[in-house]
């Protein structure tokens, strides 16, 4: 089984509720096991063991001080390099829809690079004219069926690699 | 009379109405005069000559190519330093909310704080949960009423800052 | 007077030698003055009450969570708009040249921008072949001279824009 | 075989010297091709062909708006999204450390991703303290001994997946 571990600070209710939606596309390709965790409860190990990484956070002017903290706690993995090569993917949610939404994504995926991930995010669809980014899922003040949808395509996307590059 | 060049590529008739409401926000500033200027009919003394810029571009998964071509060839201004210390800003329009708009505004962010100048946004303020970002003015796929406010609101932010360092 | 706080992760010294090079910068100006805070120390009202802001963090795969933290719990400035329209800058160190010391900088460019201040980095200049950035001041590894002119620079470039906005 | 386009911008030689290295590493993969392309020469057919991208830009404050014209008018593979889970990779170079290279490669993630492509960097390793980001390959001035390794290294990771995918 390859494990994807969603990471995520569930300040806002709609990170959760993303979380949950990608949970759900991780859940539906064969070989993958889905482990949802929110900061307040997620220990470095789990980090360690994963086979691959989907971070979440609220938008607040950029990623959570409380993610942020969690990750540069969680020891020198960026160093010694376990996460290097494995697939990372990333959602956030926030309040307005070009107030740092991107750029809260942008700064998760430069978390997922400094680890050595490969990062993916969605591809163009006629969707995304209503949710989703290059960077990965979103949602902006509620969630609505295209953010769902959305982040269950991420989610499938990112268990689907973990399974091929995991066999 | 500070001068305040808004300089896009109209590819996308989307800019050409977010830069209308940009000029109209700067005409609403006493000592502020808005040049409007399509990339394809600019010429580089207009940018030389110029109090404050306003660059605007669509979200073509980035600033335009023909817009980072005229700049490109608009001469070594970064070099000789002619705009550093006057102030800028932008705005972006395209198709989708969270898929590169935001990205499109860094990109031209980059370039107005690689000219040396000083970079404006927009603060935030209600309106921005429906249109506007801390980088600037946007739009996707129609132009409301929030938007058009929202590039007033930069075009009067900038040419304000750009009469009271011209005096 | 006008009061730039220069706020600052000191984890890694070399943060804290930057934040000396920008004081002395600042310093430089007629009417300037320079506030100069770790943030285990500095509490949410120097905020409040500074004329210009410079951030400094270390690259920690970009802003620390430590300094995050804290100005996520320094209040609501962003959404009261205490800040907008006052000048603020950048400056990062770390152990690599690229290795995400532009992103750190990028981020704390963000942090500014969602205050709603204005943003200023580096001029070009022949020094920046060695040292600095549009985004602001650096250093890799230990301070050069350059980075310390460069870091001068910026201090001085802030104050005198903070001097002029509060006259 | 996976044939890796390297395809890049070659007004500065600098860039020219990158992309060699990068396809060196690239000719180390049992199983994969390199095809190097000046976009004064490329075709849009290679682009379509490709099994895997590499993407180099000289910084001229942000990628050549050359390099963006062609990928404009290379057709619409970001929507038809033929390029959609195929790896990609970026290099650049430029005469300052820290003066927009990063913000150049991330223009060129930026492009990666709007294609829906796996985007690979350069993970830590001791040599990044001299060369190299998370975001690819770099070379500022000269090409050093060091650039060259971080490029042959990118050139070899990204071949290595592009044929595990391909299979």
């Amino acid at each position: 089984m390859a494990t994807v571990l969603v990471l995520f600070d569930s300040r806002a209710s709609l990170v959760r509720e993303l979380a949950r939606a990608v949970c759900e596309g991780i859940a539906l390709v064969p070989g993958a096991d889905a482990h949802s965790r929110d900061v307040e409860e997620a220990r470095p190990d789990e980090l360690l063991r994963c086979d691959a990484l989907v971070l979440g956070s609220a938008n607040w002017t950029g990623v959570t001080g409380r993610l942020k903290t969690w990750l540069d706690e969680s020891g020198d993995l960026w160093e010694s390099g376990e996460l290097a090569g494995k697939p990372g993917a990333a959602f956030a949610a926030g309040w307005s829809p070009h107030g740092g939404l991107e750029a809260t994504l942008l700064q998760l995926v430069h978390l997922i690079l400094g680890h050595g991930m490969l990062f993916l995010g969605l591809p163009w669809s006629e969707r995304m004219r209503r949710s989703g980014s290059y960077y990965g899922a979103t949602a902006v003040a509620v969630l609505t069926n295209d953010d769902r949808e959305q982040a269950r395509a991420l989610g499938a996307r990112v268990a689907a690699l973990a399974v091929r590059l995991a066999s």
